[in-house]
């Protein structure tokens, strides 16, 4: 953030990752997505909060589901939005994606929703446009609104203060997991990453978890489970021997539900491959929230932007 | 559908295919359709029907011309859209589509349009989705809103009732043909079907409809031919003999027009191929009514968008 | 342009050209642009200049930049937009270029914005569509816009008229030299190309430019340059020798600004090459104007958006 804030309601100028924000910052940013939850659920008028906002979406990685959340949020909202995507674009050529970046902004851009492959990709841009930057996904990095959406899910259901949540399967390359560490346990909650030794960098322990290397020792004692996807497109058999050998041992299963405890809270970020994070049974169970998660994420993303754009306001105004 | 409807101008909760709608639905659709052409022509006022409304659209088969068409239809009476397209996604894993497809629900979609390569795919959407399903072209079965704003366009200039159609061309492998013959003969026009033999299933019959083999023979008697598109990507000269000869059997040239019916109504779903299906002076000519058909088909898919938004929203109230 | 006007005002019901316009329109243009400028900068109310006006973008070229300034500028003044882009598509396939824009013409369209690789593309559209055209660029012809927003940027700084301005760089195939040498030398500009011998065109003389091949020799004389982009997809070695000699004598480089005019206006119509056109210490320094064009580009296409409507409703009206 490049404002230091004495209000703990703001979250400041820019939203980079989880890691910088303090548990009110997080608290005021789930307070607000559920006030437009029920806001949503109360008809369908169209809320002005965003009116008159441009909101770019820079995406250098290809998403298809949170582009499009990203894109209905700001619209839900009254923004107008742009999309700028580009696969072929690349932090090799740091000047070129700043230029882009720059230029978008110069025409008329208040918010920037940026992902790319590069971990600190978006902090770059925070350093180089006026416009807010918020992190749709930086690499390994962070990945704040996921890990917000999978925050408000749980806290829908539980108080998140004491909770013991377990982090399942590739720590080691996600960014889902970095940001839910990170607010997860500046809310209180005490996280456990499960998976193959492979996927399980040894330094993880300094951000305070605790590490399972099996699944059903630590089923009967977490309250809720956060299943990571397996990207196929980065194994390529490096790091587990094979899909079913993964399944066998860290897939969720109706089995492994019965043994858990009562009223386990199932998450996934998806999009899900079914038979191997977790079988269909559990997907369209009673403990999943899959779905929930979906649809928090819209709040979710309505409350960043939101925020972003009182922040934008109250810049534009003393400069 | 999935609600049985008392009242006949309801056309239920998803748009499924012209088979399932009753004679009264179809005119309710097309009148709600002309209703929404006296609006727009009458000046640059907005629309708010569909207010606070989002339309998904979800394209498993690319289409420009639809998709557009479904998109400003929508967005003219004051909807959010958002296209979610993928042309690599398949009914064979068909887990991943319906997840898709509740993903994109999630996300707070009041209607999905849908085109799938795969006949019944927007049927299986209906069944999980509480969004209303449209479906804009599944395989061979149906494309009900192109048989919507066929009839419109030919309602616009005669009565169907008791109205001589052909339908000229790939009778075999066309949603349009299928969807065409169901909407016209529920609205008591008598539909001929005429093409080359290897084009025409010998079941077809059992639709009600007559077989031609040999335009010439039917063309005094006719009142209107909806030329239905050569679709080279299909054919791979295994239906027939070369386009050349395609062309000069079943091809709409002023020749014969000049034999046919005075004031024969010429249409067809495009996008025209010049010189097969029709030449250039049968295309521009003041039979043709090709761009009529692209113009209401704005009003037809604004009106069935309104319709199942209504029920959307009835739906909503009461559960 | 189709109609004849008598008032200077108008541009006319198409916008295919600087050359066609008189010097009293394209100040009209630059007026109703600042005015817009000013009203954005005031606050963030939407402007409804466009309300009920659908605005299509026919690219033919692929292009982001241009593409996203149009979309952004139609939808600030409350236009629905819609995108049409194929790179697929050629003039080679004339009637289909031209039936695919009626098409899209018959969905509803007022306004075409059009990018084809072939020069007079855009003519051949207004020449069949009742909507109005706006040329976006038409292969080695013309870029209006680009001209416009870039006086708007000379002019937001300098009295144009006498002020001379070098154009470097390629202007063999720059679209964006044309359109300037028309419009600044309209407004009373002397304009210079400079460039190697290869890529200057021995008949640009008759439109009345200076030519120079030494860019140090002007470099003193001159009030602004215009660095026109090194098109590398064009080039292939085939014009000048390599990228670092282009460098070497037409690059601006911080030296050659100490050694130019004071106050030297530097633009480039981008995406900018850094180290190749300009460095970067020139690109981000105080004589760039780089990001101010970008923004203007914003407001000119309002302007031209908005004054192509007004004729719309004026012709719809009266016919």
């Amino acid at each position: 953030m490049r404002v230091a804030e004495a209000d703990t309601k703001s979250i400041g100028p820019d939203l980079l990752g989880i890691e910088e924000l303090s548990a009110e910052q997080i608290t005021a940013i789930l307070d607000l997505a559920e006030h437009y939850r029920e806001q949503m659920n109360g008809g369908t008028e169209k809320l002005d909060d965003l009116q008159g906002i441009v909101v770019a979406n820079l995406f250098f990685e290809p998403s298809t589901r949170t582009r499009t959340s990203f894109n209905l949020a700001a619209r839900r909202l009254g923004a107008d939005t742009v999309d700028f995507s580009s696969s072929g674009s690349s932090l090799s050529k740091g000047e070129t994606f700043v230029d882009t970046a720059l230029t978008i902004e110069a025409m008329g851009v208040d918010l920037v929703v940026c992902r790319h492959r590069t971990p600190g990709a978006p902090h770059m841009l925070a350093r180089h446009l006026k416009a807010g930057v918020l992190n749709a996904g930086d690499g390994t990095h962070e990945h704040p609104t996921q890990a917000l959406l999978d925050m408000l899910t749980i806290r829908q259901r539980r108080d998140i203060r004491g909770l013991k949540v377990a982090l399942v399967g590739d720590i080691r390359h996600s960014r889902v997991a970095r940001s839910n560490i990170h607010g997860l346990q500046k809310l209180g909650a005490k996280v456990i990453v499960c998976g193959p030794a492979t996927l399980i960098p040894r330094t993880i322990t300094q951000l305070g978890v605790e590490v399972a290397y099996n699944l059903d020792e630590i089923l009967s004692e977490v309250d809720c489970v956060n299943l990571l996807r397996v990207q196929f497109e980065r194994q390529r058999g490096a790091f587990f021997p094979s899909i079913e050998e993964y399944a066998h041992l860290f897939g969720m299963t109706g089995e492994r539900i019965r043994r858990a405890k009562e009223g386990l809270l199932v998450l996934a970020p998806g999009p899900i491959n079914r038979g191997v994070e977790l079988t269909p049974d559990v997907a369209d169970g009673p403990n999943s929230l899959i779905l929930n998660q979906v649809t928090n994420g819209l709040f979710v993303r309505m409350a960043c932007l939101s925020l972003l754009a009182q922040e934008r306001r109250r810049l534009r105004q003393s400069g």
